[in-house]
Parts: C-alpha cells; structure tokens; sequence
C-alpha cells in the first residue's frame, strides 16, 4: 500500500470517526474544551498482536475490544469517556480491507460509547501490528473513583461474570475442549470486552474504591487490597459464573483457578461501605448492570484470603497474569 | 526480566517520573484538573526502533526524542505542557540497564520541560521497541494557533535552522560523508531535536498557523497551505541553514535538496499577518529563539513556489516523508 500517504490513510478511513476536538484531523493535536465542574480521567492501553489478541482475529473485533478496554477503564473510575487518541503501527503487509474493517468497527464503538476519535499517528512497523489507545474521560471534580479507596468493612462486588474470557481464550488456544454450545459464547466474551459504562454513576455516588478487572480477579483484588492497605476475606462460591463457564468448571474443575485469575474480564471490581449498600445494589439494578457481593474488607497487611464453600483458603498459584 | 512483573517495573523505573495527576501510577487512570480558563491540546506521536530511531540509539536519547516531538508539537499550538502518557512495548531482550537509562533520561526531559509522566502501560512485543507517548498542554480559552489559520498575506516564518537533522540522519547512514567537525553537531541535531516551547507565547499572541516542521519543510508548509486553503511563495535562499548544514551543502549542493524535504528539524513553521511580524520577532527574540521570514501567503489553490537566489521555481521530487 506504498501508493497511500499518512494523510490519504487518515482522510480516508479515519475522519468519519473523529469528533469536532479532532479539528478534522487536520492539525497537530486536538482542542477538547473541558466540561464545567470536571476533572479529566485518563488511561492508555497498549495492544500488540500474538500477545494480547490473534493477528487474525476479525479486524473489527481487535478495534473494538482496543477502544473498550480503555472505556473499561474509565468505567471503573466513574467517568464518562470524552474521546479518544489512537497510535496504530500497521506491519508491512497490511491491507486496505483490513484497515476499512478496523476502521468500521473503531467507528461503531465510537458512536456507541460516545467516544470520539480526537486524534492519532499511523506509523509502519517491521514487527507486528500494535495499538495504543489513550482516552479521555470527564468526572465531576473530586468524584473519581480510587483504587485505593478501600477500608475495612467495605464490601466488595463485582459486575457481570467473572472468568468467561479466560475459559473463552482456553478454549481458543486448544487446551480445553468439549465446550460444545457454549463456546461460541465464552469466545465472545474473550473477543468482545462489555466495559461497564452505565455502572460509572453508581460507582461515583456509593463506591469506595473500583478497578476493572483486566489481569484476574485473584490478582487484582490482591493488587487493589495492598494499594489500599487492607486485607480481604473472599468468598470464591459467591463469584458470579456464567451458565457456560459453570458448565465447564463442573466438567473439568481444574478451570476454576483459570476463571478466577485468567483475565480479560473487564468486569468491575468495586468496593463499597457497607451502609452504602442498598443504594448501589439499587443504581446497579437500575442501570441494569447485575452486581454481586463477593467478600468484605478487612485490617491487615496480608495478601486476601480466598475461601472455598467449606471455607477453607485456596490457593492460586499464578496470582495475576505477569506482562514480563 | 521476566522475573519483573509489571508492578514492580512500574515502582521502580517509572514512578520517580509521575506528577500528582499520575496518582502514584497505582491506578488505573490519571486524573487531571484543568487550569482555570483554559482548553487541552492532546497529540499522540508512535516510534519504532529501525523506523524513527535506530535501536542501538542511546536509550536516554530515545526517550527524549519520544517526549521532545510530542512537546514540540503543544510548542506549535501555543500549549504549555501539563504531562504525558506512555506505552512501552518492550522487546523480548530487553535489558534492566536499557530501561534504566530510558527512564533517566526521560525522567530528565520530564523535569526540563514541566512535563510529568501521568500514565502509561507497558507491554512486551515479538516486535520492535515501540512507543507511543500521548502529550497534554493547555492554551487560554480559544487561543489555540491551528494549522488551518493561514490567510493570504500572511508571512511564513521558521524557528532556528532547517535540515540538520536530514543531514545528520545521512551522514549516520553513511550516504553522505566528509563533514568533518559539523557531523558530530548535525547528528545531536537529528538525535536530540530541541522544542520551541520558549515560542509558545509569541505563537499564541502572534501567529495565524502554525506547526512543527516533522515530515520537511517542504511537504510541511505544502500541507499547511493546502488546509488553509491558499497557496504560498516562498524564498529558498532565506531558509536559514546551520553553519554546519551550509558548509555541507556548499560542498555537495544536491544535499539542499535532502535538508528542505527531510524532515525531523523540529522546528516551528508559523504564519504571522504583516501587521503582527514586528511584535512576533520582538517576541521571539525576547524568548531567546532565533526566527527568519522565508515567503508569504498568497490566494490561490496551487502548491507553494519554492525559488532559488534567482527566482526560478525549484522543484522537491519527493514533497514529504511518506509512511506508507
């Protein structure tokens, strides 16, 4: 595709996607008047083929779940997303069609979450294909959502179902099988991340504390509890399965430890204070995003404790997925 | 390293680099108060080692050169820096001390420049050493200079000198050679670009258009005239070249050629209305930096004229660096 330049390429796949900040994509940078009263949120996410998805995953597929990662992100921190900035680094052999798919599905997810596209660089890379996405989310001054918000006694939920991603990517990769029906389902949850947008107004009024959960619940619980200095009691039978990833664990048990640190999830994880409860079960069930309460916070420096349904400890080898 | 988990990396490279807004980089977000009155410029720049940098660089060199072309680019705009966000795909063999460096020397620029680290993600890739660096500034209400602001009549002015970093990215590559003395000061220049951010006020108060010279001043001022919907006439003899540059293209005069059209100089190309160019070179010169009148603006669709000492219409075969 020697033939395009930097500024074909952005004219023609992606203008349609960017916001009136983005200036049409014809400066250097995009102008975003922050909106009255807000803070800004932001977040990055780097993306690399063969390590964080399939190079041949659906060209769409891999835009998408790159914008919704991010969006997960803002999510959890209470935001609402205002836009976002893409570097894309294409390999040497990419092509147009796969660009005008990439480029369709980033669109979609735009118009969806009320994301806009504000800026970017196309680069070319001899290595594989690899994305950078930073978006920009609004919170009202003073409201954003910490990781390290969590105290004793505050409860801990979680959104959705935990574990379908990493039984969905098992599945994919070979080493589990006999999924049959449900397959096409957990696949779907690994391919398609559902960041938890409309949960962000419950999360600002009644939770403590929130993360998405992206590296395993086991090991991001863990990570959220030493960040804010407390210790955790869970219990691993309330974490909410899918019917499918139940089904699954019921045939082969040893899938329970990849449920539970697996990743992918881009679930919530929220902590909230007990007397808050009530009103963030009901903003939850309002904004139709199902939560469940999974264990309590307490005083300590140790790692949480996870329990089973005898309530006995458990223990998880790998606690989070290690990038190195 | 894969002893590293990316935590730890996290606390110990990257951590001493992180303003207030980066929350300790133990969140998933960083949070950003905006100044008082003012908009957000956002620019996101992408390098791959072996495309926009040689991977045996010096790491320190590296870093600083991903953060200089991003605040280069908020310089352009009249943007102060308010910080920035990285995502590192590290190769599989990279090394403790490599980073180390890295993050010294961006560490160094951070401080420089007031511009912090407030984010980031770090990622392994199959690939080359990829970055991406997503800058913030901020410019009073409405006061952002665009690339689109040319109007006819306008005069075209350049910061500091053009077309060392072209010759120093040659004389690295070996097609060039002989320079003797000059190599080591054209080779800084293409290593470590300078930002005009010292310009950044006179830009604002003065200029009608302005960028940064990345792609070539001759493709960059093509495209800058074309989205402001006028053409331009511009006079080669008054390009202002180093004394380095000048003594090389004395010596082999088709590396005039090379200096106009090759890109990385990093300098600010802005468009002043006559009546501003005396407070605008005031202006500069009260900020320290060096600023020449090359053309002017003028009606009409065609590309800019380039002509030599003797009025002829030059012609640059390649108008720009092409990606793709």
């Amino acid at each position: 595709m020697s033939q395009l330049s930097e500024d074909d390429l952005i004219a023609r796949y992606f203008a349609p996607l960017a916001g009136p900040a983005a200036l049409g994509l014809r400066d250097d940078a995009a102008l975003l008047s922050p909106p009255a009263g807000c803070e800004l949120v932001l977040t990055v996410d780097g993306l690399v083929a063969n390590v964080h998805f399939f190079a041949d995953d659906p060209p769409d597929a891999i835009a998408k779940k790159a914008l919704r990662v991010n969006i997960s992100d803002l999510a959890a921190k209470g935001a609402r997303p205002l836009g976002f900035l893409l570097t894309l680094a294409l390999p040497v052999d990419w092509r147009a069609e796969w660009l005008e798919r990439f480029a369709q599905g980033l669109g979609a997810d735009a118009r969806r979450y009320g994301c806009p596209l504000l800026g970017g660089d196309t680069v070319s890379t001899p290595g594989p294909l690899t994305l950078s996405i930073t978006a920009v989310g609004a919170v009202a001054a003073g409201r954003m959502v910490a990781r390290t918000g969590v105290r004793a006694g505050d409860l801990f939920y979680v959104s959705g179902t935990i574990g379908d991603a990493a039984l969905g990517l098992a599945l994919r990769s070979g080493s589990s099988g006999g999924a049959g029906a449900d397959e096409a389902f957990l696949l779907d949850r690994y391919l398609l991340p559902q960041p938890r947008l409309d949960l962000a107004p419950a999360l600002r009024d009644c939770a403590s504390g929130a993360m998405d959960v992206s590296d395993g619940l086991v090991g991001d619980l863990t990570k959220m509890a030493r960040v804010s200095g407390v210790s955790a009691e869970i219990d691993v039978a309330r974490v909410p399965l899918s019917p499918a990833a139940a089904r699954l664990i019921s045939a082969q048990p040893d899938l329970l430890q990849k449920a539970m640190t697996g990743g992918d999830d881009y679930e919530i994880l929220a902590s909230v204070p007990s007397d808050a409860a009530a009103a963030f079960e009901a903003a939850a069930t309002a904004a139709g995003v199902p939560v469940t309460q999974i264990g309590v916070a307490c005083t300590g420096v140790e790692a949480p404790t996870f329990r089973d349904r005898r309530g006995e400890p458990m223990h998880f080898p790998t606690g989070s997925y290690r990038h190195f």
